[in-house]
């Protein structure tokens, strides 16, 4: 543990700080310890109110700090603070990233690739599985599958992901000394046994309401994106997914029959904008190439075969003899005029119609203007 | 029946000729009877097939066309041509308009705003339920609905409407002597007594597979947009679909689990840019105000006071007093910022807060850059 972890525990417990007060000084300070050290009228140059700089310079809090990070040891956690190397990166350009995390498990889960898959705590048959899978399917694509350990839609998208054998990464809303559902507790283990258990929260912070709300932005601010699965019309996973979009991360949701009260949230998302998703690769489509790149068997992810290839193959195995002939006609380099394909194909001409018109559904082809048509990448 | 209705059937039914054909011969001509009065130098300065051009002068299927125009009336049908005043506006916009419609019903149902509801043969529970549902909503608000009688959606999409007690079009693949399926055809009577039972098939004309895609633009050349609801991968709905965005009409598609297979084809369509809707409102929402106008009793349509209205009084009323009062505080005609809000609520700072992103999440409110937030109209 390092000597200046005191100082940051301590600060974050200051009252009346807050976490912008808190930014404020570590802008000004550039750590908590040099925050400690400065005199009183600095302090009250940084915009902090006078009872908070005269706290911070009386040392107010530091006992506990000491303590604290005594007690993390113990509890088999690290602490890492906003100026850790091993801080992520991703969290790190949010406006209120938290100054310390708890960490039980494998810090450097944290830095890699991840995608956070939330919703109701009370889902359908149908979302839990569909949690269970997504978070499976992107587990096994090497992706971070981070969520809240909440009961529902949270637990599944663990369990998915730990089934594939894949990383994930719970948040709580409490400390890390209190397991919240407790039912989760043999879960919290799994997950930090190959991923990791976080928390900003002193560690015997209890699963208040208010907690969870901020807990959200770390859950969005971990992630390159979050998939929300099923949430109703008042539902904290409606926050993390106005907090991605905040946070300039994507959004993904899972659509669900407009009659199910739990495809509310998700439904609604995708009328504003949110992508829909119904399979792993909708998501990671989305990412940016080098992204993908590293995500990716480099068959899959090189250049000019991106994504879709694997789709294609699977597709073009199931087309019928008349439509492979059209779809072979065609070249992904360059555009041809219907007229060609027909002569191309060797097909007649309401026939390659038909399988154009069937192609393009299907996303294997692309219309362009004036009747030409093309293969897409 | 006018006298230059039996040129227009006999014109076709000219072999080799099609529809383009006959619209470059309209395009030239003006009219049937024209066509059939001109020289054959004339017709074969049109562009059409020389063979085509002497059968036309040849007088070819004049008397098949008379019979036709007899049949019609026997069989309770009016026949309206491609010049007659009452032929669709809507549907003589798209490039390959039929020249005639057969029409048993009420000829101006067809000239009335229309949204078609189309779908699967082969519907769930959930998408029979849906479509009845959607088409009663739209069909109450004055809009028609236009279907193609199969089983399934269709035949449920035409139900919801009557139940309604709105108008709703069917648009047949067969001739009108031909009611497919045989256990539409009481349906079929029902949607006569009030809307219109519709095909451009000679009267006798079996339900052959070929028909259905050739009716299906006339589905989305009468109506504003289509409405998908549940579709399969391989489905005559999603050419719809596609017809209708090449006929710049707008594309609807109502979602549902991603584990069901019928909802592929709207989820997929929501994925490539359709409208998804879960209630009548998200339909209606897309048409130009003067179409709302009419559609909506003037209190719901008129200037400032659009559509959500409605759903605004609704929402209002199931808002906590806090949240009302926030609500209250903001303004439809000027943005206000978080602080103003808040010493204008009288609600404490994190409630405001916590209030402004659910009033947000419900489409109350709209955030502006920096933190301030105006009502949506």
């Amino acid at each position: 543990m390092s000597e200046s972890l005191p100082f940051w525990t301590a600060l974050v417990r200051i009252e009346g700080l807050g976490i912008r007060g808190c930014h404020k000084l570590i802008e000004h300070f550039g750590s908590a310890q040099a925050a400690y050290m400065a005199s009183l009228t600095e302090l009250e140059s940084c915009g902090v109110p006078a009872r908070v700089a005269q706290a911070i310079f009386g040392q107010a809090c530091l006992k506990e700090g000491e303590k604290e990070v005594q007690a993390a040891t113990e509890a088999g956690c690290r602490i890492i603070a906003f100026d850790d190397e091993e801080y992520p990166a991703l969290l790190k350009q949010i406006p209120d990233a938290p100054l310390v995390l708890y960490v039980r498990g494998d810090v450097t889960v944290l830095s890699q690739f991840a995608v956070a898959i939330v919703g109701t705590r009370r889902p359908s048959a149908y979302g839990s599985s569909v949690a269970h899978r997504l978070a499976h399917d992107l587990a096994q694509r090497q992706l971070t599958v981070v969520s809240g350990l909440a009961r529902g839609v949270d637990s599944a998208a663990h369990r998915g992901a730990l089934e594939a054998k894949g990383k994930t990464v719970a948040v709580l809303g409490s400390g890390m000394n209190v397991i919240y559902p407790r039912e989760n507790k043999r879960l919290a283990d799994e997950i930090a046994k190959s991923g990791a258990v976080i928390s900003e929260f002193p560690l015997d912070t209890g699963p208040t309401p208010e907690n969870f709300p901020i807990r959200n932005r770390i859950i969005s601010g971990l992630s390159l994106g979050v998939v929300v699965v099923e949430a109703a019309e008042y539902s904290g996973s409606l926050i993390t997914a106005r907090l991605a979009l905040e946070q300039n991360r994507e959004v993904f949701a899972v659509p669900g029959n407009i009659t199910s009260a739990q495809s509310f949230g998700p439904n609604h998302l995708i009328k504003q904008g949110a992508k829909l998703v119904d399979q792993w690769m909708d998501v990671i489509e989305e990412f940016p190439a080098e992204v993908r790149m590293q995500l990716l068997p480099p068959a899959e992810a090189s250049e000019g075969k991106p994504i879709g290839s694997e789709t294609v193959t699977l597709f073009e195995a199931s087309l019928t003899p008349e439509h492979k002939a059209v779809f072979e006609a065609l070249r992904p380099d360059q555009a041809l005029f219907v007229d060609d394909i027909i002569q191309a194909s060797q097909v007649s001409q309401p026939r390659v119609l038909a399988a154009l018109l069937e192609l393009e559904m299907n996303g294997l082809i692309r219309q362009l203007p004036g009747k030409n048509f093309i293969r897409k990448l």
